[in-house]
């Protein structure tokens, strides 16, 4: 029973109600009894693009043992960033990466490869693949356009959790941890001086999923600002009343806001740290920094009121740290739902759990929309009855913002090299 | 859409393969629209017994916040242990447990209140709810029995995750992550050492999920051995000759070894170290101990090979951390289910995620049988895969050890309160 | 042998150079067989000022539990911050701070009082512990010239260790642990991507204490800039050659910058973000922030080479952190020189270990000047030579820069209540 | 001012009561302005005997590294532990450890090189190094009786911290902070149960260092057995009552056994786990497994009191950590004392603070006595007033038991190669 049947599905929804069970299926993962690649032709390529995130070291050292103790592959190569403007290989055909080299690496943050910035240069990097023979690659889309016989495989590494279908992306376990320590020291910060306000600023361009289950963890958040729930600052029900409130009643706060959070209101600010982030995604003000500024503004020079406030922002301390055990064998279990796939002679698919099975996913299904925090769901309610927050607008406003989301067709889509 | 639909119901077997879905279903936990108790009539009670288990006072702190924030309710008491051979409520109905006493809790390890054994102190503890008038408590069986008004839930609390049904128990990832701090530091000290062998013992009575999930999460074990999968010392495929093979290739080992594992092996042992668990069970002679002399008996006296034990036992230390950001999430989401379904009337279940989805598990469900590794199963393999030790016995041998399990009839088990 | 003997003085200077000793002494600390307040009339009060640093709680708890357990003194008060603009004690006469209160208090970073900004606040404090017939204080000056009969201690806390004469400040070691922290992240960023730059900024207003320590026990840093050695960014032998030089060698850097480094150089900087520290102090202009600007448009308008820099201030996760096992034990012995000097009748002054001997220190002996970093020391060698980062300035400049400080006449002083 | 003058010399007992400062001086460690060996004739060698310590491999990373750095040495090798009974060398004189292989070695735990047993083996290790023509070695006694022209530097690697003279013993600081957790872990464990008793062994042949450091920074200890304070069980005064008495008041206790505490009372035991170290010392009983079973037998069966006790031995984890921030500063200030002194001709001496300053001192004066915590003392004082536990026996009947210890003439000892 070690192999999985080929037509093994697994569904997108599961919760049956009075209905038959319908809409999208995805094929299970898992190790196929009949493999398209011979193991001594397989040229597996690992390339990494992007920022950091917990766990990439794993994923690495898991391909490579994965491809080499499952299948008996040994010609792994990765991809390291370019040095001098030459794109380099870490290692050549002759000397590929094998279980030795990637023994230790999952003990540190980080990559062993570099980042690649993606857009211009997939195409280059593509060139490359393709004048050294390689059959397998982890990165997407330019290549299948060729129409290679190349099995692609894109594992998500996105720390913020905003993929849709799969359950979560891997790093993700280990940044909450993270970011619970950074707002607990804002919360002993905070504690320690008369109106002292904690600020803390936590990755998540467009969703607010590090936020909501850091402030769930650590249970000493006052207020969550994430980019599904529009909020304001002045005025009856907005963010500076609700300061003033929470400083008369406690004494401190702490305010967690995501990176993306509020961007519509930030169009007037000068005063940003520009071109932090390289990796061609469109530059956002940097909203801790500037609600910061604009507390210590309302509070100093309105109202008259001495706050103390910290900004603590642990982005990079957060990307950096190894991945947890958690992760560790989340890692392992998404590598080896990538080498079977691929082995399989699937192409342009991710892979992940999709409720708790692990399943192959054909790109356009994880790209077509992004995962967001569902604000009229039980996990932000839960998040809300923690910290006591307002909701700024009312439940009427909000469905007007948030707007209407339909999908679920009902097949399982073709995934095989051409 | 908050509410959860009362006949919502979420099945046990999700994978689809190519026939109609079937077997066991249970209800879907979260807030009915109707609820059973008033607010101000309810005199909920929280008893703890057992063992430690990281996650107890999170737990604890989320169903006195949750009940009060969510139904309004005030009155909770919690059971503290004997003190002076009297059974003590640690807070009167008078001063009950508000989430002002419980705001801090979650991030020390332990329990605020002492664990209670279980077996003849339960009739005491119901005599002392039926005379206080407690209308829901979390413990079981003795109570339902009587036929009280009392919705009963149980949280099951353990650390092995040897339950079935649920998807994992809470404290696990906690324990999991410092069980690598344990492993790690006996991968240390053998690599330090000539033919250096480190050897952990890690909990799990009948079950190795811990030894599993450590195992695949540091890498850095040899040989981990588990209740389910049984071993042997001497001769061929016996433990002794994988570990004189790996130290004559490696020269250092890691072995971890499950609470449970190889109990057959050990009846003529006599140099134990007895009564440390008083919690009722039967006491496990100590599999660490033992396996550690065996190896360094056999090696000195019988081999002329010099080796270097190191043994630890973390168990202690494993259990008294405190959770962990992923575990305080699960412990909110348990708790909350835990609360719902009493004020939903519901009696006499467990919670807990079935595949993803939180439901409400009737206590039989969870006690007619335990959860084991599935010593056939994918995650058994990769453990296997990455630490390369003998399977000890064939495939044939194992399927006769293990025997057939058969559960699974097709229907939502009552859990109102009669 | 318990008491000290009250002639027993502890000598500044101990290397002996063919010459015989001479210089500052200090009476050393510990207890008296003479007290000079009666257990029953001691009336004590712990006032903190300024800014969070490890080991804050272990201190007042050391107080509390060293002026019970030692000399029976059961009235300890504690002054809390500011609530509502009025001066509060934490409790009354009738309800003083008691070992059993202060027992774990430890185990948390921060406070379990505020603390309060000096200047201005002072005068009401004094008023308040007149008021109450306070006679051993931990806070000074002003309550001193008033000439009352109150022994005052100042326990200096300061985590920057910028304080003269004694070996180091209380909370340091858990500093720079927690530095190093911010370090490692800062070397994995910059690893990770191409031309990579990782900027720490760490605390030290006037002094690089904290910035030469990290840099020495994290050993990832590429350059380390503190208040004590002057740099300059442009032109041969700046910051921005080293920069491309090491660049181009290694791929990426990392940088550690004192936030009291360069202020010299900020005077045209527009874009702080002010009154972030509310504690009197002259502001700093936010060094880290500017630098990484100074970097970015350097090398992103000029230079054409495109580099991934990282900034990160860890400071309020460094404050606020419990402190460590070291710092636990350091602070006990302060706490208990503090106590014995104080009900020894001495007043007015602070208490340190000189050369490893607890010795009480008057004020003006480390008032007088601020602990440096000598840059011609062999510490600071050892820390160039960890980095290999330029010397900026020649010897002969730098002599010029630092100036001669000379300090030390042969006396003891007298430290008695008058 | 760079250098040291060759005659700067260091006190050792630098209190002065009204008598002139005598005793025995040591040559200050430091650079010399002149030395014995030319750069390219240095030919050194690394050996690590005896257990593990936290710190060895920053202080290998800072020799190879301070060798290169401040010297131009290039020619280090190590010696790695027995593999196949053959004396293996780390690397060759054709491709030495540079500062490149030793990077990153002090963020793992353990050494890059095993640990050799002393006794037997150092001859055969003394002959390779003659035949390597090898000059500066890191291991002693043998070696010097040759009459060889190497210099011979021993840095103490002692976790206990009982060498004499030097203020503490590298890695001690790491040892504490790790002992805390696991003393944290059994302060837990027992505060949840009725009777909780928490056992924790810690390290201490014939010292109780780290467990007066561990007790004092953890605060959480009820008792603290030492091997310079003798106690006895039962009767009057004995553990025994002490245990029954802490119960009765507070429920729970805590007790840290040092591993050579009460070694007079375990000699009927037969129970113990023989052979765990292979260091060559004398074997001692396991006392922490032996007072637990003698606390057990004496409350389950003669007292009729049910005790919960937990023995938690954290020996392992704790030798294994990476040192923290503070050990890892001290290990390059002790590798550049013994480099130092290398360079300059010394032989037969270790390095280490005295009184704060560094110093070179004579193997002898080390080796002959041992460090003990005085208890007499005031350091072990405030461990008793911490812990409240009894004094087993009276002033007079302890300075019977501890005698009397003299030493200190008035010379400087010649460390110079003969």
């Amino acid at each position: 029973q070690y192999f999985v049947d080929v037509d093994d599905i697994v569904a997108e929804k599961i919760v049956v109600s009075k209905e038959s069970l319908r809409g999208t299926h995805f094929r299970r993962a898992g190790p196929r009894q009949k493999v398209y690649f011979e193991s001594d032709e397989v040229h597996a390529c690992i390339v990494t693009c992007g920022g950091l995130c917990p766990g990439l070291n794993t994923m690495i050292r898991e391909i490579v043992c994965g491809l080499y103790h499952m299948y008996g592959v040994t010609g792994v190569l990765g991809i390291e960033r370019l040095i001098g403007r030459i794109q380099r290989f870490l290692c050549s055909k002759h000397n590929p990466l094998t279980p030795k080299v990637v023994n230790d690496i999952h003990k540190r943050g980080g990559t062993i490869f570099g980042t690649l910035r993606g857009g211009h240069d997939t195409s280059k990097i593509v060139d490359s693949i393709q004048d050294r023979g390689i059959n397998q690659v982890l990165i997407f889309e330019e290549i299948r356009r060729r129409g290679l016989k190349v099995a692609v495989v894109g594992i998500p590494k996105i720390i913020d959790n905003d993929i849709p279908v799969i359950d979560k992306s891997f790093g993700f376990d280990t940044a909450v941890e993270e970011a619970q320590r950074a707002i607990s020291a804002a919360h002993v910060e905070s504690e320690s001086t008369e109106n002292g306000i904690g600020v803390v600023k936590l990755m998540g361009r467009h969703s607010g999923f590090i936020a909501m289950y850091a402030t769930l963890a650590s249970r000493d958040v006052d207020c969550s600002l994430i980019p599904e729930s529009p909020f304001y600052l002045e005025g009856p029900g907005g963010l500076f009343e609700y300061i003033e409130k929470r400083l008369n009643e406690n004494g401190h706060m702490v305010i967690v806001v995501t990176e993306g959070a509020g961007q519509e209101l930030l169009s007037g600010n000068t005063c940003t740290m520009d071109n932090i982030d390289a990796s061609g995604n469109k530059q956002l003000q940097d909203v801790g920094f500037w609600i910061s500024q604009k507390i210590k503004d309302h509070f100093s020079k309105k109202q008259k009121l001495t706050i103390n406030l910290k900004y603590i922002d642990p982005t990079y301390m957060i990307c950096a740290v190894p991945s947890n055990a958690s992760d560790n064998v989340y890692c392992t279990l998404l590598a080896h739902s990538a080498i079977h796939g691929a082995m399989a002679g699937y192409t342009g698919f991710t892979v992940g759990p999709v409720n708790g099975k692990h399943s192959c996913i054909p790109f356009q299904r994880i790209t077509e929309r992004q995962n967001k925090v569902v604000i009229t769901d039980r996990m932000w309610a839960r998040c809300l009855s923690s910290t006591n927050q307002p909701s700024f607008f009312s439940p009427k406003q909000l469905f007007e913002k948030i707007g209407d989301e339909k999908h679920g067709d009902n097949h399982v889509e073709d995934l095989a090299i051409k």
